[in-house]
């Protein structure tokens, strides 16, 4: 029997819709490799709304992971409020004063009597420390509740404490051998129903196999849960149907998969961007070790910077304007004549809100994608949507561009 | 007495954690201008655990806002459920198949008998039409649930019918006069405690004020709720105890903020950045109307680009290395160098998580600042964290510092 997992998130910044609630996300994908699968989720209001959410969740699973309200202030009640429910003394704990009292020296800042709320700690209750802030988190188990852990809210200080406290204190409650495994495939240029056409009849056949499809910006992902031997099985059918169109099977996203075949290749890369401004760079320089392939990204916003950076000439821009198949050519070029570099990946387009015409209506896009001592390709796309949607499925197009041409060897 | 709302987000890729979920912040963003507030929110697995939830949720709201479940694959259930549980028969839409038809045809695709499903209407359902995907939404109004809104899942199809279709008939729902009013502040530079211990007690003492605190990457916010007297006379406190702190008061992001106030002073701006990697760039860029005051941006990822295209010179990178104080200030004094902007931003850091060293860690960032005719400045921290709170927080400075600068004059 499974443990069955239960996440409330606290937070009126939440509900309120000011911060987007990422702990679901990184709790659940920190569980499933021991097997956990997070079966429920609810958000309440910070304050009082905590009580009656607690006293639901204890009666209907066996772990469960409260985040945020251990904060300094006033609306930062979780603490007490659990003590309270589960008859449990708070104490002082010199230790937890101690960290908060050291890291404040560091900063050079004195503690205040808010701060010391932060070193209760309920009675039996194990401390989990937090190296990235003050408040730590605590581990509570007592015969009338679940296994309960409260986290901090700030993902900075949640996300170490997950791993380096909560995950390795699961392990040890976990009595399942064979844990089944969950395998997503992902895939750029193909959608979603076109997917369940080429691969769904043959897998819903097989027993024991869970399945499901998301679609993202410029992207589908194809899950499979199952034992070992059942992934197996359904893998063949998946890879023979698929083929190509996926670009990862272990969860990495696009730009890992580009950087590690430049990498792999030894080649290097120079990008050049007017509508998507620097996130295409952005993207591929979060994949540590991107400063081996990436040389430089050129965020040429105005018609000036293209000619002064990448040498597009002005009677180019004149006559066919900044956003058009020429001037993503004329970018290319550039970057392959300025910079030592093999690959070349040039975007301009319009983002919106502004800036469409009847030609080239917001949404239009053109991408280059050059290879040194090849010629040149430009492909013309349409991604009518809000300004970072468009700049999400436009980088992903040109990272699939880019792969495809990698993979041709 | 006011409208219950609750969110019910269906999909097993929220609750193993592949995708975020961004619904409940959207939707809780737009419904606040009415005067609704979302009192709770649930997450359940695709499929069979969508009818409990949704049972559970019948019997406590007023408003019900039922996210995914709508698409072409077999683990959307969420209409024939609804449809089940109220006693609806499911009718066959020719408009909504016709809609789905000629979308089919603009993009060159025949429609398949999944794709079919999407036109089953539960009796008595408004149809929503949905300009952004196949599945339409549905709103149901029976005497035995409350208000229903069944909206697909993906953010690109459902953020345009909620503001379009889902907003207008709730506020046909409204009877209350005065709704309350929220006011965020957003900070930069100063701490959540800091910010507490110089507004919380004179705050706390206003009747009918509701308080909250938001601790985020580089900010920290100041949340206020009340009517609007009560956010008047509040408001005057907060301005005088926290000053030029507040970057913003009516919910703009600090990118927002400086590319306004850049605007308005006719100024431009251009940005050299190593570390963060087009992530300050990305930023800017997705301010609307980001173009009349970016000049450009460079990713100077290697040693080499940063001498190809901000002119440092070898000896200064050989000497200090790429990550000093010295070579953010002549990154700085390249940009003013080789383009006509009147501000500079430039940053070197570590992001690790390879790379630091004894004297320059992980997280070691120099920021420079330059300012045309003015003496460059530069500011070193330490930020110690993943690679994107890194980049994060680091941009965030950035950008605080160019505001404060711009705020002298």
């Amino acid at each position: 029997m499974p443990l069955r997992v239960e996440i409330l998130n606290t937070g009126s910044e939440l509900l309120l819709g000011q911060v987007t609630n990422t702990h679901l996300a990184s709790i659940a994908q920190a569980l499933f490799p021991l097997g956990l699968r997070v079966q429920f989720q609810t958000c309440v209001d910070d304050g009082e709304p905590i009580r009656p959410a607690l006293q639901a969740a204890f009666s209907r699973c066996d772990v469960l992971i409260v985040t945020g309200g251990l904060g300094p202030t006033s609306d930062d009640v979780t603490r007490d409020v659990t003590a309270e429910l589960l008859d449990l003394p708070l104490r002082h704990d010199p230790v937890v004063m101690q960290a908060i009292e050291e890291r404040f020296a560091r900063r050079g800042l004195t503690v205040t009597g808010r701060i010391q709320r932060q070193a209760q700690v309920p009675a039996g209750a194990e401390v989990l420390p937090n190296p990235n802030g003050t408040a730590p988190g605590l581990y509570v188990k007592t015969d009338q509740s679940p296994f309960l852990f409260l986290l901090p809210g700030p993902p900075r200080e949640l996300l170490p404490m997950l791993h380096n406290e909560v995950i390795p204190r699961l392990h040890t409650l976990l009595t399942d051998a064979t844990p089944h495994e969950c395998k997503v495939y992902r895939l750029a240029g193909i959608g979603e129903s076109q997917v369940e056409d080429l691969v769904g009849a043959q897998l819903e056949a097989i027993n024991g196999l869970e399945l499901g499809y998301c679609a993202r910006a410029g992207e589908v992902d194809l899950r499979i849960i199952g034992t070992p031997a059942v992934l197996e099985f359904a893998d063949r059918i998946v890879q023979k149907a698929l083929g190509d169109r996926i670009f990862s099977a272990d969860g990495s996203n696009l730009e890992s998969v580009v950087v590690n075949l430049l990498r792999d290749r030894n080649c290097t890369l120079a990008l050049a961007e007017s509508c998507t401004g620097g996130f295409l760079a952005h993207r591929v320089t979060n994949v540590p070790g991107a400063s081996s392939v990436l040389d430089c990204g050129l965020v040429t916003y105005s018609n000036e910077s293209k000619t002064r950076l990448l040498q597009v000439s002005e009677t180019l821009l004149a006559e066919h304007g900044a956003v058009s198949g020429q001037v993503a050519r004329a970018m290319v070029e550039g970057l392959l004549h300025t910079t030592p570099c093999d690959f070349a990946i040039s975007v301009t387009g319009v983002a919106g809100p502004g800036g469409g015409t009847e030609e080239k209506p917001v949404g239009t896009v053109y991408i280059g994608l050059g290879r040194r001592g090849k010629e040149a390709r430009v492909a013309r796309h349409q991604f009518v949507t809000d300004r970072e949607t468009f700049k999400a499925m436009t980088t992903q197009t040109a990272l699939e561009m880019l792969r495809q041409d990698l993979l041709k060897g």
